[in-house]
């Protein structure tokens, strides 16, 4: 029951906020919730209570609300460098020593660095920089970008267009020249009898007819994140990538891994592109980049695209592209520490620990009857609700049961994510046993209530 | 001459950035200006010289570069709750209470906030935000969106599009839908024996052509700054938004104002809409918002659009769009105190007290002979390089007059930007008497070494 009283926090946040990726329904009955503090992976509301954020922030809290580290390094830079941009021929020394790292910590043998505000920013950077590319190098044609029905890559106008969802229709996007492949989720787009090798040769060869249909020399780039995140956690099938980049090859098309959600350590890799076994063209990174503490995204170039871009911007005397706080020296600041956190034995060994036990409890929640699947790779995974396990038949939308489910676990002090009718678990990377124990017991009476009162 | 040690700050700058709205000729030439640290209005590089920015970082950093209140205020934060997103109905207490203060300190009676990390994303929501709402109003044909040639609204491939420069051509934009009018900028633009009063009415009649020609019911919105900024710092000829604003109201068309730059107290007002007496329907704010401590933009919604936008996504139950960052607890933090500092009777004050001294200066630089004209409002102004003043013929291109402005100015520890044929000034709030003075004595004196040079 929400608060009424119109000097409460739920009524001022109503007053002048226009919500966003907000379930409006669910405003309107409980009121927003205000957090002010945070402790480990819990975050605190102003009412006092206590949530295990099991979604670490929007995956990118991995090292908690109150880590000291990150704190202290943000800190640090405020009292020596509080900000500076990365125009004109002019940086930070911070900007100079995290593109160092990051190339230093890529899978790539060398490359460049390119910073945004977002990784929304990063990939509307990436597309116009391509676009600037191929006109540079006498192919202005070459413009359409390729992703995946369920992709998410951001909410500018451009990476909103990349991503994959149907709600973007109400934009009137996506916008003309991007161009939407199959989602590569075996369970749910598999034909009946076809084998999971069948399926993923079937995706191969969509790729193969977009290609002839709309012309390779109109491609500017295909971009994918390695598991799509916001689409519902959704690995792609078994030898995806492999089937993938040679016919990419072939038609001289960059092949782009959104890393904004992967990246860091998600996947239980540095890179998700390792997980699955692909070199990228380029790398689009944010998030756990900065583990959550300021807003920053970044294209890393591999060493052809680096190349090629530098040659291109050589011949014009400048790329006439940049954001205001693109290279923040603090944002800089506290990406090295972050970095340097989550690729620490300490860290990196959690998720090592950790994944054995997240992987387990979630097939132990996946045998419920009205859970048709369950899904992800490393610390990310899904639970897909069905009414029916055997036929795959989804819930009625009108019963909005992942949204009850969240409001269940809500309820109960967990913070768990509603996607389409699935429910989304990304865990901080510093979670312990007890943490990981509290997540499932409080996520299995949610599933349970809901369950029995839609069953 | 530049530092050929490749383990020199200038070698590992260029190793690895991928340089944006960067002269390559000056970084070939000269290498990059790694800075460490800063004082009051300068900066420090790593070879320990100090440089007077005159330019406030981008417009941005006007309490200066070791500003206490802004430090403290951002890492109390970060000792509190160091991040947390804006979407699901849960956001951080600090985004509640910037949304309120926001709309106290706007021109507005009442509205409400959306938060993005930059003002490029700010104007890429708007856009977003305008698409979504004509459509739902049933007009979804009403996309284009009206600005104006040298106007500068951003670096997303929407933004960019809105943005008048013609840069934009290498990515291929602007887009189809993106219309920009003459700038109003009567030295330049007004035709021989004009006058000021005639130039305005031809830009309105201009403003009455283009929504016949394309239809009223096929545009948007109409976005401008009140002074362009990076279009060379050009204040609109008198009477011009008095112009316009009639025009736009009578075909329905929202007037929004991009106060990126001129927000918070650049143009002597709160608000460059107030210096320029016209009301907007909403208004695009960063920079000054966080005074250059953290990437923050706003989509200030004044009342109608406010309503209208809520009508429109409660009947979806979500408006679908946001950023990771959005209402960014340490921003909103930052953002709160910075607004308390800038409209403060001190700092109100020094900007009150300075910009007679500024204006003064200006109007003695541009009594040189190859000095064009200076143009400006509250502390932001241009001088025009001009070959011949009498004819307001250019130098030409090859010469790079401004660039050698600019490099001989940094020479001498002063910060100025070139921009076209022009050297933009926009000095921070804080600046003493001495301060200024030295700001325009260096820049005197690159000036007299330039002009002798190409004279």
């Amino acid at each position: 029951m929400r608060e009424t009283n119109p000097n409460s926090w739920e009524a001022r946040a109503d007053a002048h906020s226009f919500y966003g990726f907000t379930d409006l329904p669910t405003i309107a009955d409980r009121g927003a919730t205000i957090v002010t503090s945070g402790h480990g992976p819990y975050i605190t509301d102003v009412h006092g209570r206590d949530y295990l954020d099991a979604n670490s922030g929007l995956w990118n809290m991995v090292l908690g609300f109150d880590n000291k580290e990150l704190a202290e390094a943000a800190k640090a830079q405020y009292d020596t460098l509080p900000g500076y941009h990365a125009f004109f021929g002019r940086m930070s020394d911070q900007a100079v020593m995290l593109s160092e790292k990051l190339i230093e910590v890529s899978p790539f043998s060398d490359g460049k660095v390119f910073y945004t505000n977002s990784g929304s920013e990063a990939n509307d950077t990436l597309v116009k920089m391509l676009w600037f590319l191929w006109g540079a190098e006498g192919q202005p044609q070459r413009r359409k970008i390729i992703t995946r029905k369920n992709a998410y890559h951001g909410v500018t106008a451009v990476s909103a267009s990349m991503t994959g969802k149907p709600y973007n229709s109400v934009f009137g996007l996506p916008m003309d020249g991007f161009l939407h492949l199959t989602c590569p989720h075996y369970w749910r787009e598999g034909k009946d009898g076809e084998s999971e090798a069948e399926f993923t040769a079937r995706m191969g060869q969509e790729l193969e007819d977009m290609i002839a249909r709309e012309g390779a020399d109109t491609i500017a780039a295909f971009v994918a994140e390695p598991v799509m995140g916001a689409g519902g956690v959704i690995p792609p099938s078994e030898g995806y990538f492999q089937t993938i980049q040679p016919i990419l090859q072939k038609h001289g098309i960059p092949l782009i891994s959104d890393e904004v959600i992967c990246g860091f350590g998600r996947t239980g890799s540095d890179w998700g592109c390792q997980s699955y076994g692909f070199m990228p063209d380029a790398i689009i990174s944010s998030k756990v980049l900065t583990a959550g503490l300021f807003p920053m995204g970044a294209v890393i170039l591999g060493p052809e695209l680096s190349d090629r871009l530098t040659r291109a911007s050589e011949a014009i005397e400048e790329f006439p592209h940049g954001f205001t706080a693109s290279g923040h020296p603090v944002g800089c600041a506290i990406a090295l520490k972050a970095i340097e956190m989550v690729m620490s034995d300490e860290i990196k060994g959690n998720i090592a620990r950790l994944i054995p036990q997240f992987e387990a409890g979630m097939a132990r929640l996946a045998e419920k009857k009205n859970i048709g699947e369950w899904r992800g790779r490393g610390l990310m995974g899904a639970l897909e609700a069905v009414q029916d396990k055997a036929t795959k038949t989804p819930f009625p939308g009108n019963l909005s049961v992942s949204e009850r489910i969240a409001n269940a676990c809500t309820d109960q002090g967990l913070i768990c994510r509603p996607l389409g009718q699935s429910i989304v678990l990304a865990p901080p990377f510093i979670l312990t046993d007890e943490q990981l124990a509290e997540m499932f017991d409080k996520l299995e009476a949610a599933l349970d209530k809901v369950f029995a009162e839609v069953a």
